[in-house]
């Protein structure tokens, strides 16, 4: 099998010698990702984990990695990016426990049982339907924007996918935290750690890192502020260690 | 008229010479009302403001001198903490735009007409009644803790006395954001802009600031994080700019 398509390369993820394929022309991970699955490496042991809009499959590469998870399922509605993932994780040696499956996420219900899964990992479009700068280009754009899915969909199917007290960590915009929370409530997936990630000190946040908890009491702790770069544009301690 | 009764003490606010009448024993305002006052100064020339929980008048006094507002009513529960903010009040020769209302906010409906208010402040009880440490001190539990009214009446409230448009600022804890954002939408007070406040800049957020507009379309910004201390222990230059 041909690793390699046309218009794609191997990246190096720089976290023990972890590659990615990536498509030089419209799909390519940013720190978003990274910083969640970072955020994310206190996953237990032997967790069933899903990847709610997997992309090219980083997070759930760098999680097969950074904890003892016993099996990742990756969520990709775009064919041609299901398949680019599915050649990374063959790159990665993961094929035995990262799997893909090309669908939209509200059709889940079907493929997989309701309160099954112990942890929900996603890095969904940011952007409502009909806001902001579109991209010219279709797959970036179902990527960033809510065409295929809202953000009350991917809440309703964490709800209905995670066991009793399972665990959802996302990343976001801060634009949309009154979207996020109010629908978050309403599912019932309480809101308990959250982390504001900033440019530089000086600027407003850029992204947010939010843990909830199915059916949790409520107590949200808002952890220090992770900012990415210093004073002088070089990255911060903080950023560098997540890196190394 | 004595301005200062027993167990009492006129305290400098180290802004303009303004003074402040302190009980020594059960109530002593925090740097929460003077971030709030700070945060809360782009108050409009001529704006009718109202102050729910006003305690000892620190915030209104604030902004009577920070601001060009036109008159502001503070709303005090407690009999003797109105009447302390009361003779506040008259020491800074505000009486002219600073009125005292001793009652529930609850029962503001009696008092001032609906839609009639540009702006509201509040530093209200951040604890729930029947968690955490109670104070013994029955004055000191109902400023802190929702024992005369909660969080949802405080905002049910503020929906009620706001124009259209009207602005609502407070201060609150971390830990109930998902309360607080919950109930903001569900009377249509849109969070706009929110601020958190860290002890140092290795920590979590002691505080939120939060401002909010009736009816506005959802956005949030999440302004750069508010730093009390350096990492020696002394007050930040953002903060020391604060006091003077």
């Amino acid at each position: 099998m041909k690793l390699i398509k046309e218009k794609e390369r191997i990246d190096d993820l720089q976290y023990k010698n972890l590659r990615i394929i990536q498509n030089i022309e419209n799909f390519r991970f940013g720190i978003d990702s990274i910083l969640l699955a970072n955020f994310a490496t206190d996953i237990k042991k032997g967790s069933k984990v899903v990847d709610l809009g997997t992309g090219s499959g980083v997070i759930g590469i760098l999680l097969c990695a950074k904890t003892e998870l016993s099996n990742i399922i990756g969520v990709e509605i775009q064919e041609e990016i299901a398949d680019m993932a599915r050649r990374s994780i063959i790159l990665n040696k993961m094929e035995h426990k990262f799997t893909i499956i090309n669908c939209n996420i509200k059709d889940l219900k079907n493929k997989i049982k309701p309160n099954s899964i112990d942890v929900i990992v996603s890095n969904p479009p940011y952007k409502k339907y009909n806001t902001g700068k579109k991209n010219r280009d279709l797959k970036k754009t179902i990527a960033r924007h809510e065409v295929m899915g809202e953000l009350e969909d991917f809440i309703q199917i964490s709800k209905y996918l995670l066991k009793e007290k399972g665990e959802l960590y996302f990343v976001h915009r801060p634009e949309r935290l009154g979207d996020i929370i109010e629908n978050l409530r309403r599912y019932k997936l309480e809101p308990k750690i959250m982390r504001f990630v900033f440019s530089k000190q000086d600027e407003g946040a850029k992204l947010i890192l939010l843990k909830c908890v199915k059916n949790a009491k409520p107590f949200l702790k808002i952890e220090k502020p992770l900012i990415i770069y210093d004073s002088y544009g070089n990255y911060t301690e903080e950023v560098l260690k997540i890196y190394k």
